[in-house]
C-alpha cells in the first residue's frame, strides 16, 4: 500500500498542471456538447438527443476506452444509453473500478424569451465581479459537470498513459424526463456495470467555497392533472355560475394541498421519517446559520414552508410538494371570457428515506378525486417514482475522497443533502449493490432548469482538479 | 295612424318574399364578412378590424346609406366604429327613428386544433337532424346577427325602394375586447345617433323555438392577475417547500372566492341586488322547467353555483364569479420541476343590477392581496367594467316588437334575462336616453367564443323575415 500511493502522488502534480494547460481545450471540447439541444422530454428533439449520445461516445473513445450506444427498449422516450469501459476493466489487477454516471440530456428551455444568448449557443462571461462563467441549457446540469470527470481522466491518460482506477463509464438519457428505462438497464447489464463503487457528479457544492459529498437525497413522484367538465368552452356569460369550472375545481383541490403551517395534509405523508441526527443538523446550521443566503439567490426573503425547519433542512430533509405547472382558459394577450372544458396542473412531491413513492401517489390522487364536484372528470398521467436515498456511511470510499475534495480547495468538504432527485444513487444501490459517491462543483445560482443556466468556470476548472485527485485517492484506498 | 298601418301591412308579405328569394345571395354576403379575421384582443389583427370596419361601411352604402368610419381615439386598442344613417334620418316626417347597434369584431379562435374547419373559412353544413348551420369564428357572434338586421332592411328597399322607419346603423369593433371607447364616443355624438329607440342584435332565442327579447343584462368586470415570488424560475429540487409557488399562491387566493353553497365571497358582493319579481320567476320556470335543457348542451348534469337559484336564474339574475384562464410555470408535453417566479389568472365577474363594478373590482383585489405571503407580489390589470342593466318595461316600442316576433315564430315571444354583458344597453341609455331593444335569434349550442361557432341557417334566415316584421310593426307604433 506504502509504495502504491507514493507511486500516484508523485503524478498527482504533474496531472494538475496538465489540467491548468489544456483548460482552454476542455472548454471548446464543452461548448461543442452544448451545442446539441437533447431535450429528452420533447419529442421533437430525439434525434438532438441520440446526437448528443453518439458525441459521448465518441468522447470516450478519444480517452481511449471501449465505448458504445445501447438503446433501451422497456419505456418510452427510449433515449439510449452510451456505456464505456476503460482498457483493463475486466483485468485482475487491484485497481478499484469505479463507474461513473451522468447524464448528456437536458430540460427544455422555456421561457425562451428571458435568455440573454440563445440557449444551445454556449458563452464564456465575465461578470462584474470578475468571475467567468459558462452560460447555456445544460452548462451545469449535467454536461459541464460530467465533463469534469471526463477531462480528469484524459488528464491522467495524457501524463501517465493509463488511469490509476479501473473506470467504466454510464451516460443517460432521461435522467430530465424521468425516464424508467435506468433500472431496468442496469438490472440486465448488471454484471458488466458491477463495480467497487459508483461516481455521480449531479450536485452542488455545500456552498460557494466549500466542497461536499452529497449523502441524502430527495426522491420524487410527479403527477399530471387533467379536469374536465363541459364537453366544449362555454361562454361564461350564458353559463357563468351554473357550469362547473375546471379551473376553479382544479385550485380549490391544489389549494389544500398545504396546510396553514406549511405541511403537506395528504394522509400518510410524514409516515416513516426520520429527524436528522442532531450532528448533522449542527454541521448543516454552522453551514447556514440563517436561511438568508439560500433565499437571496432566489430574490425572497421568507422561507415559505414548514415553519419548524430552516430552509437549508427544508430542501435537504424534509419532503415538499410543488406544482409545477398549471393552464387552463384563455392564457394570451387581452381577456376572453371563455368558462373552459378543462384545466391541467403538474404536481411533483419530493420524498425523503422513509415515504414510499407508491402509497404517496396514490394519497394525491385521492386528494384531488375527493375533491371533484360530479361534473368533473380527472385523468391523471404518472411521471417518474423514486425513494429518497441515503448513502451508507461504512462506504471505505468516502473518507479518502472528502480528504481530496479538502486538499483542492482548502477547506474541510461536508457531507451534505440535495433537494434534487437523483435516482441512479438508489438504483445502483438496488441492482448493483454499489455505494455511490456523489459529488459535484454546481453552484445554487447555476440557474439549473431556468433561463441562463450557469456554471462557473471554477467550477469546471476546480471540479476537474478535483476529480484527478477523487481519483488517485480512490486508488490509493482500493 | 289607421292609413298607415295598412299601408305597411300591405307591403309585408312582399319584402318577406324577397327575403325568402334571395336567403343564398344573403348567405354569400354573410360569408364574406366572416372571411375577415377582426380578433379585437390581438394586436396583431388590428389591420383585420379595420378591413372588417371597412367591409360594413361598404355594406351600408350598399343600401344606400351614407356611411363612414370614425377613428376612436380615447382609449387603446382603438378600433373604429362605422356610423351610418340611411337616407331621410334628418328629416321631420313621422317615421320613428330607430339606432341599430352591432358589433363587427370577434373573439379568439383558441384552442385552433378543435376547429373542424378553418375558423376563417365559413362553411355551411347540413347537421345529421337536416338542420344546416353556418360554422366560422362570429357566425352567431356577432357578424351572423348584425347582418340579420341589415339583409332586412335590404329587403325593404328593394320591395319599396325605402324604409318605413328611420334607421342609423353604429357597428363597433371592440366588443370583444372589453375597449371603453364606445361610451365616450356615444356622449361625444349624442346629438348626431340620437333616435327614439334603439335596437340591439347580440342575444339568444328565449329557447329553440320561442323568440325573445332580452330585457335584462348581466355586467362585467374583468381582471388579470399577475402573481410574483422569487427573481427567476427556479428548480423545484433546490427551493422546493422553502422558495413561495406563486402557482400555489394563486390557486390559495382563487379557490377561497366562493363558499360552499356556491356564494361569492367578495364583502358586499351582494348588496343591492333585487330578487327577480315572482312573475318573471314563473314565467322562467315555464320555459325552463328544469336545469337540464342548459346543461344537456354544455355536456353537463348538475347546476354548479348557487344551490338557492335554478341555473337559469343563476345565469339570468345572478352574479357570477369565473376563472376565465390560468397559466404559470411548465405547460407542454412532459414534465419540467420546476419552480416558477410567476403565474397569471384572468378572472371575471359578471354583475346584475344594484352592484357596483367598481366597488367590486376593489373588494376582488383586496381578497387577493389579503391571500399574499410577503415574498408575492400582485399586479393588476383590469378589463372592462359595466352594471348589470334592465330595460324600462314603459317603452311604447316592446309590445309592438313582441307581437312582430310571435307572429314570425308562430309562439308567444318572452321576454326574458341574458347572462352576458352588453355594455351598450346601458350606455345608449345614459349618454343617449334611449330605450334598448335587445332582439336575438342566437341559440345556446352555438358555441360562441369556443371552437366551432355556429349560426343556424334558420336563425339567419328566419332572424331576417324577423327584422322586417320588427321594422314593419315599429313604423306602426311610431
Amino acid at each position: 500500500m506504502e509504495n502504491k500511493m507514493t507511486a500516484t502522488t508523485e503524478k498527482l502534480d504533474a496531472v494538475l498542471q496538465n489540467v491548468d494547460a489544456h483548460l482552454d481545450t476542455s472548454v471548446s471540447r464543452l461548448f461543442e456538447l452544448l451545442r446539441i439541444p437533447s431535450i429528452s422530454t420533447q419529442p421533437a428533439h430525439a434525434a438532438d438527443c441520440r446526437k448528443a449520445a453518439d458525441w459521448m461516445r465518441h468522447e470516450l473513445e478519444s480517452l481511449g476506452m471501449k465505448a458504445d450506444i445501447r438503446d433501451v427498449h422497456w419505456a418510452a422516450p427510449g433515449h439510449p444509453m452510451v456505456v464505456g469501459h476503460d482498457k483493463g476493466t475486466k483485468g485482475k489487477d487491484e485497481r478499484p473500478h469505479v463507474l461513473f454516471y451522468g447524464h448528456y440530456d437536458v430540460q427544455p428551455t422555456d421561457p425562451e424569451s428571458l435568455w440573454k444568448a440563445p440557449p444551445f449557443d454556449p458563452q464564456l462571461i465575465e461578470e462584474p465581479s470578475g468571475r467567468k462563467v459558462i452560460v447555456a441549457r445544460g452548462a451545469s446540469d449535467d454536461k459541464g459537470q460530467v465533463m469534469t470527470f471526463l477531462e480528469a481522466c484524459r488528464a491522467w491518460k495524457q501524463v501517465t498513459g493509463s488511469l490509476p482506477v479501473k473506470v467504466s463509464v454510464l451516460l443517460e438519457g432521461e435522467e430530465e424526463c424521468g425516464g424508467s428505462n435506468l433500472f431496468p438497464f442496469l438490472k440486465a447489464n448488471a454484471a458488466e456495470l458491477k463495480a467497487d463503487v459508483a461516481l455521480v457528479c449531479d450536485t452542488s457544492m455545500a456552498d460557494r467555497k466549500t466542497p461536499g459529498i452529497t449523502t441524502s437525497l430527495r426522491g420524487m413522484i410527479a403527477e399530471e392533472v387533467l379536469i374536465q367538465c363541459a364537453s366544449h368552452d362555454l361562454h361564461s356569460g350564458l353559463y357563468g355560475n351554473a357550469a362547473s369550472n375546471p379551473i376553479a375545481v382544479l385550485c380549490q383541490a391544489l389549494a389544500t394541498l398545504r396546510n396553514a403551517e406549511g405541511g403537506v395534509t395528504l394522509p400518510g405523508f410524514y409516515d416513516g421519517i426520520q429527524e436528522p441526527a442532531p450532528a448533522t443538523r449542527a454541521q448543516w446550521s454552522k453551514l447556514f446559520p440563517n436561511d438568508q443566503s439560500l433565499l437571496d439567490e432566489a430574490g425572497l426573503s421568507v422561507a415559505a414552508g414548514e415553519k419548524a425547519y430552516s430552509a437549508i433542512e427544508q430542501t435537504w430533509c424534509r419532503p415538499s410538494c410543488e406544482i409545477n405547472g398549471i393552464s387552463g382558459g384563455y392564457e394570451d394577450e387581452g381577456f376572453k371570457t371563455v368558462l373552459p372544458a378543462k384545466a391541467m396542473a403538474k404536481v411533483s412531491f419530493r420524498l425523503v428515506p422513509g415515504q414510499d413513492p407508491d402509497r404517496i401517489r396514490e394519497a394525491f390522487r385521492n386528494h384531488i378525486r375527493a375533491a371533484l364536484p360530479s361534473d368533473a372528470r380527472v385523468t391523471f398521467t404518472g411521471h417518474g417514482g423514486s425513494p429518497g436515498f441515503e448513502v451508507s456511511r461504512d462506504s471505505r470510499f468516502l473518507a479518502p475522497a472528502l480528504k481530496a475534495l479538502t486538499d483542492e480547495w482548502g477547506v474541510p468538504a461536508a457531507t451534505v443533502g440535495s433537494g434534487g432527485s437523483i435516482p441512479v444513487a438508489g438504483e445502483v444501490r438496488d441492482a448493483l449493490g454499489l455505494d455511490a459517491l456523489m459529488i459535484g462543483f454546481a453552484q445554487n445560482d447555476d440557474r439549473i432548469h431556468s433561463p441562463n443556466e450557469q456554471y462557473g468556470l471554477d467550477s469546471f476548472h476546480k471540479g476537474i482538479r478535483s476529480w484527478v485527485r477523487v481519483i488517485a485517492a480512490l486508488a490509493d484506498a482500493g
